[in-house]
């Protein structure tokens, strides 16, 4: 399927760009096949509705305005691109994908990683925890999560410099190692999008989650095994992750994706009240990743077998009554299926570093200078369509 | 000593307040004596150096523009305060601190929360971790850290709802107990604001730590024990940490605290060369906390007894190349010392709620419904001088 297709008009993702012409300046976009409206302009000329917030340099006013308003400018864009004079409209105010640089879709509040994949929990744990049960005994219970560095979030296509650090002292040894991680790796991540903020000491239950989440874009988490594996006990993960989060330009709405909704898998413990979503609209998504390194195609990870959806993981993050500001990004953790070909990082696909991948004359455990790492996904849309996640990419810079 | 002796003219912290007749216009102050100066008000008058650095709602501008810019605003501060003239020329824009409501007093980028006390960390250890050896086996090989959520970072004063969350599962239980917390804590901590951002990629080493850092206040890190303590394996402390961070309402330049300046306790285990300070000018600060719960002081917590110090922190926090932002808030972990009226929190004060404090005919080993808790601290100043920390405190509110 050629990739215009995965942009169609039941699509429309959100991002910011700016021009050769007015690098300084960055306006709205929305994306419809191989161009980017410019929103704002549009607005202006057109006509729209909250045409006010479509004129700004991020979307976080908008994000902010709400689900009503969210669907009216939808709406009004899918009216524009449908229209019979379309083309002779909107001709000003579109400009082809190439012609524009992309920015960060919206300023980042705080930035939670969440641990949401079975398959990826169980895997980790054999891999590096061999002597302890695979899932931790909480895992069932609630969805585990973290907080990482809001401000190493950067946009698709932005390098990522090896990162130095400590690892583990050698055998033998007492002074831990120090250098440029050895065992750099990627994540194949889906991040959601925080709108509406809610009120410190309020919970928010999943029946609002699609009241505060606006939308989703693909999200590289980017991890150095080693820094990380010497780091994290007792606090978690730090410095093997807070060097880059790659995320995607564009932010598909949460209505692109109504076809995609799907039942999480079964519930194998019974969550908590707060957790439970028998008897709610299902929240799980049907999203088939796509793990690309220097183009080869090395992994197909299911979203759909996510154990914890993007609801219960808001009711979760929430339950203690912390605050949701506009532009919270939650990432789900790293998507893996079950199959050996569905695993979304490193770690798993080489078991560690022990097998490692074998990709034309290319050998692999860990990622090399100059690697590039590109994450896609498409999902059903309506009447046999696709909606396409716009691609996350990011290629590794020797150290420093 | 009065409280006024501790915000002389060597002190002069920062902060953020409004008036009740315009309480939607936020204006940047500095505390003395019992007064709080209109810094934009005065500089306007007056004329300063950076005059359009001190007409903001935040610190987040004069934080960005660097110490050569804090110190001449600074010196002229203490120019004004002590002419000749300076009850007649200040007395329009000085205001009692009674009559003012304080802000947070800059937007915080990211928090990071240290572990930097020995004494802390080996005495957790034993409490939580009675198997398995004090301290873990990186800790006098790195400072320790995790990121908080920045965005349930208030200002002193603001209420602290009892968080909601799930605990271990009761003994032969299958599902986890949920309510509200039973184990709710407080951490004495120090915060440091961060000033001057820096490049992606690009470590600073500790000898640049004051050319980024502009200043510390003091915060209390509410932690919910029993939360924290089903929830954080595999991946560090989340909602039993993220319902509330409370940080004072004025920040100490550095530039105050000159004659604090300690070296930091015998290194145990020769630090790493970035983590190494022999022969670097002494970044430890002779803080000394002071606890008030309901009034009664339960703890004096020496800072001068962290093993790490705020310039190492920042060395590690940086060294894999995860950039700064103006606006960054790392905090030291809680504040320790060697003595059983030393500790920090009520984790250790009462052994993990084995002896309760008795205080008048309060009885108590976790907080209560209805309990306010009070850091303070002061540090040496010039001449036999002290220079006084400004208070953070907070009160818990029943759970909803």
């Amino acid at each position: 399927m050629p990739e215009d297709g995965l942009f169609g008009i039941e699509n429309l993702p959100y991002g910011v760009f700016s021009t050769a012409e007015r690098p300084g300046e960055r306006r709205l976009g929305v994306r419809h096949l191989g161009r980017v409206l410019d929103l704002g302009a549009a607005a202006a000329a057109l006509g729209a509705p909250h045409a006010e917030l479509l004129t700004r340099p991020s979307l976080n006013p908008l994000l902010a305005a709400g689900p009503a308003a969210w669907r009216a400018v939808r709406a009004r864009v899918q009216d524009w691109l449908s229209g019979p004079d379309a083309a002779e409209r909107l001709g000003p105010f579109l400009r082809p994908l190439g012609a524009v640089r992309m920015h960060l879709p919206f300023e980042v509040a705080d930035y939670v990683d969440f641990y949401a994949s079975e398959h990826h929990a169980a895997a980790v744990g054999r891999i590096l925890r061999p002597q302890a049960p695979g899932l931790p005994p909480n895992w069932k219970h609630l969805p585990i999560g973290y907080h990482g560095r809001a401000g190493s979030v950067q946009v698709s296509g932005s390098p990522v410099v090896r990162p130095h650090g400590q690892g583990r002292p050698p055998r033998g040894a007492e002074t831990p190692a120090f250098g440029p991680t050895r065992r750099l790796d990627f994540e194949a991540e889906v991040g959601f999008v925080v709108g509406v903020p809610s009120a410190p000491g309020t919970a928010v239950p999943q029946h609002a989650y699609r009241e505060h989440v606006f939308g989703l874009c693909l999200l590289n988490d980017w991890s150095a095994r080693d820094i990380q594996g010497w780091e994290y006990v007792p606090l978690g993960p730090f410095l093997g992750k807070s060097f880059a989060t790659s995320l995607a330009a564009w932010v598909t709405p949460l209505d692109a994706l109504e076809a995609a909704r799907v039942p999480p898998p079964p519930r194998t413990h019974p969550p908590l009240p707060y957790l439970d979503d028998a008897g709610l609209p299902p929240e799980g998504l049907d999203l088939r990743l796509e793990v690309r390194l220097n183009g080869h195609l090395i992994a197909e990870p299911p979203f759909a077998a996510m154990y914890w959806t993007p609801a219960q993981q808001l009711a979760h993050l929430t339950v203690n009554g912390a605050r949701l500001r506009t532009g919270d990004l939650y990432a789900s953790g790293t998507v893996s299926g079950p199959g050996e070909d569905q695993r979304g990082c490193l770690l798993e696909l080489t078991e560690g570093g022990r097998r490692p991948l074998r990709l034309g004359g290319m050998e692999r455990t860990f990622l090399a200078d100059g690697d590039e790492v590109s994450l896609t996904a498409w999902a059903p849309g309506p009447g046999g369509s696709r909606i396409g996640l716009a691609e996350v990419s990011g290629r590794i810079l020797p150290a420093r």
